[in-house]
């Protein structure tokens, strides 16, 4: 044999011992995967998340799933009591550079101008109607509300849903040139489905406005309207001039759900801890936390935008870029490894990003 | 023939001829609901509201189901819009003399006493510990807001739940000497399993709280946490001494479900007006107007308390005794009428109140 062969067979032996012993650590969870993997292709059914590499995050949703759906297992879950969170922003679709629902305000704003002269000269409309980007950047939580009293409130509830629709018809992403409800991320929706399909209520657990994400949900991830948790405004009970009840949607916070509000409102509405949720930023810490004090068996996923090619890089977690939408801290990052939840890494979890991408 | 006999022959005619003039008017829907249960009956099922006397509430209630079931009906309604909201007290079970959780909270006054020295000399508690039941009566809002923060708060999420389901498992009502828990009607019980057999989802829509309701609501009525809209106080999200994630229950108002509160919180739990509301008093008027402005086919119904033997009546409508527990003003009888909405006359309508009583 050539000696040019024979360094270059041992030089693939080398790698593949390499790459046995990195693998030797997940080889016993690999084992449990293939054994999994095996009892649904015996059972005729086919890969549950095919835009799911193999990998520790794949395997911990199949093995909770599989775990919660069979009867004798201590970690069996009845049916009635299998309920899923999902944030949406950042864990079901695309927030950067900026949430979809900031997007449609500021376009409300832009126009609802020729009946607000005065938005020419007071900011922060002014800023808005400008195009000052750096500026809404910089906007804080008063401004926010400002601009979102003044497109959000003042019609019924009905009237909301109809401007929202109308919006999402038209209004396109400028990165995909694609409508808002495209840049869904497919293994999620794989989730969804696969949850659903094991008799899991998916909820939508958001710090967007529950009303807009409502107009979109069941189509765009198989969610109804009742099984959306959000930031709320206040309604109010009154007449149209038919003499018909109707809701007027009111410039007042009735529930800011992010943080610990997400907990506290799953508890609202739901009535007790979720059995598995997913998010990806500060603000679902709490929810993950309460997720967690159900018990062993508990099911928390955080997703980690570690894909500068094909979606965004964002942390400051594992030194990604620091941002201000969808800050996922290295605190959380270190809570969630110190108590065994999962951090899905895009880039090396998901084959597919996007249900477009074939 | 003896003259006699000729005479009381010619009685009973009369008697019978007067019966049919009576039910002229409604034979009609009578015929009507003879199709229908003979579909019913040929389609091999039994009659699902076997405590109902016919008639135009049973009547109304079979139409509603049927016409919203049926593929092609102008109120064909598809599976997933179909939700039916049923108020509590004095809709489901007993609301007089006294609401089932306005004696837990007097109970709960006396069960805590020892640790507060000073209610037997302040009020309202004083006079709770006293008994004076005419006192009680007249308690004002803020008093009953006293008891009930001193009650319902300052404890876990779950700690209330076992308080609860501790008092229910021990309380008896004073009348009945049973459980409150036994004394739901009947016929409601077979109204919630009629429509859920028809891919109806039933919610309570309570003026009660949320959180006290849900304690039993599945066993009782067969309505999961999730489907339970009440009044609720505020939580708030903190850790355990084991740092485990838990919601401490907080002395703040968050959800007032009463009057038009109901419609407004049916909005934000499910996100539109169910297709069926049932009530018994003042306070459900806003939840079946609300119903009503879905449209054509809607069905409202209301429970009148006319049945002073086998179990109460209240109105002041219909000149009912008045009550100041589940009024049922003339006014909304009126409405009810002038509006095509239901009412059902316990008396007449129900052949059986409990499911005790066989």
């Amino acid at each position: 044999m050539p000696t040019a062969l024979r360094n270059g067979i041992e030089g693939l032996n080398q790698m593949v011992k390499s790459i046995l012993a990195t693998w030797r650590a997940t080889a016993v969870a690999l084992g449990i995967l293939c054994v999994l993997v095996s009892s649904v292709h015996a059972q005729g059914a086919t890969d549950p998340l095919p835009s799911w590499n193999v990998g520790p995050a794949k395997l911990a949703i199949i093995k909770s799933v599989t775990a919660t759906t069979t009867e004798g297992n201590p970690n069996f879950v009845p049916p009635g009591n299998r309920f899923a969170a999902f944030d949406q922003d950042g864990t079901l679709w695309v927030e950067q550079p900026m949430y979809a629902q900031l997007v449609f305000a500021l376009d409300r704003v832009v126009a609802l101008a020729p009946e607000h002269p005065e938005w020419k000269t007071t900011q922060p409309f002014k800023s808005v109607l400008a195009g000052d980007r750096a500026a809404i950047a910089n906007f804080t939580m008063k401004d926010l509300e400002q601009i979102v009293f003044a497109t959000h409130t003042g019609m019924t509830t009905g009237q909301f849903t109809a401007i929202v629709k109308d919006w999402l018809a038209k209004a396109h992403n400028r990165r995909w040139h694609r409508p808002y409800t495209d840049l869904v991320y497919q293994p999620m929706l794989e989730v969804m489905q696969y949850l659903r399909a094991n008799g899991y209520k998916t909820y939508i657990v958001t710090g967007g406005g529950q009303a807009f994400v409502r107009t979109y949900a069941e189509q765009t991830y198989g969610v109804p309207p009742e099984q959306i948790i959000g930031s709320a405004l206040e309604t109010q009970f009154t007449y149209n001039a038919a003499g018909e009840a109707i809701l007027m949607r009111l410039p007042k916070l009735l529930i800011n759900n992010d943080f610990s509000g997400k907990a506290e409102d799953i508890y609202l509405f739901i009535g007790g801890p979720p059995q598995a949720a997913f998010g990806n930023a500060a603000g679902d810490r709490e929810m993950l936390e309460y997720t967690q004090a159900r018990g062993k068996g508990a099911l928390m996923v955080l997703v980690l935008h570690d894909d500068p090619t094909r979606e965004y890089a964002y942390g400051p977690a594992q030194g990604l870029p620091a941002t201000k939408i969808g800050t996922f801290p290295q605190a959380l990052y270190d809570e969630a490894k110190a108590k065994g939840w999962n951090v899905i890494s895009m880039k090396h979890d998901w084959k597919r990003i996007f249900p477009f991408e074939q």
